[in-house]
């Protein structure tokens, strides 16, 4: 099942600058091949089920390495049996509707 | 890596009426063992990351398998090191924050 | 517009205790009228769009009042035109759909 | 009260296609002047609590206006009292942790 997703990992007990533990995650989802786009408040990748969630287990468990007792993880999930679509796809025909208006 | 965990799914392009897909899912979160508690947004589950992400995707793929095109899941997953702690005990520690007000 | 809703806050910089914070949530959300149900991963309420904004607004800045230099909130809102439906409601109609199967 | 958000509408019960519902919340954000940065899974903006969560309304309102008889709509917003910080420099602070690696 070929899925687009959104992951913000935030970890609890350390502190406000948060940075420095997101930053970790980035290099995870990019070595799983997953295209990852970095926004303000998450990053979105795409790929099969299986291969986003272990890449974000690995974040997760990450946070927690790098020190932080408590992590807390927000996912968004998609997918459609229709057609194909990326997370470029989506952007795309989002601006292209926004272009006819 | 023991976690607790929201799951809140949505079927695209099946019409108003949704309870029907998200019925399906109480069952498999049931047999996995994931003790769930259904509530008005989504069904908090807990147990290992990796016994509620397979019946996570076993959800999601449901909601496909009964006619769904497209399929939009919101996840949240939480975890601590620094001592176990079930849902339960989340509602409790929180109500007695409140008693103590 | 009414609206059924879920709020999750999460104070950030403070420690791994974060339940005295989410405890001060209740009382505004029941002040308000919003029939608040409590859940492990969140709040969930029902009632107009600016009542119940305005009391997430409040439960927002209540947890930076009691020490949280940074808050991070999650909400979730549906609304339907097409008929009434509470939170009750939804749990009614899902559990309806599961005693079918 | 000043913060970051990003919001994300779901139309149900209008077919797979939701492009040309979330279209129309773009021009709204930004006639608000809250700075406006779609991404694939949701819109990130910026601004006072009460100027973004007026227009999160118009933007769920449209959606309904525009013919979906259910909306579903997930929000995040944060904010921090010890310091201003845009979505530009959350993604600037991460950007720089990674390069330290």
């Amino acid at each position: 099942m070929r899925v687009t997703a959104e992951i913000c990992v935030i970890p609890l007990g350390e502190g406000v600058s948060v940075s420095r533990y997101i930053a970790a995650c980035g290099p995870i989802l990019e070595a799983a091949g997953l295209n990852p786009q970095l926004h303000a408040y998450g990053t979105n990748v795409e790929g099969e089920w299986d291969a986003v969630f272990a890449a974000f287990k690995e974040c997760h468990q990450t946070i927690h390495d790098l020190g932080a007792p408590r992590v807390f993880t927000t996912i968004k999930v998609g997918s459609r049996t229709d057609r194909e679509q990326t997370n470029a796809d989506k952007i795309a025909s989002i601006r292209g509707d926004s272009d006819v208006r």
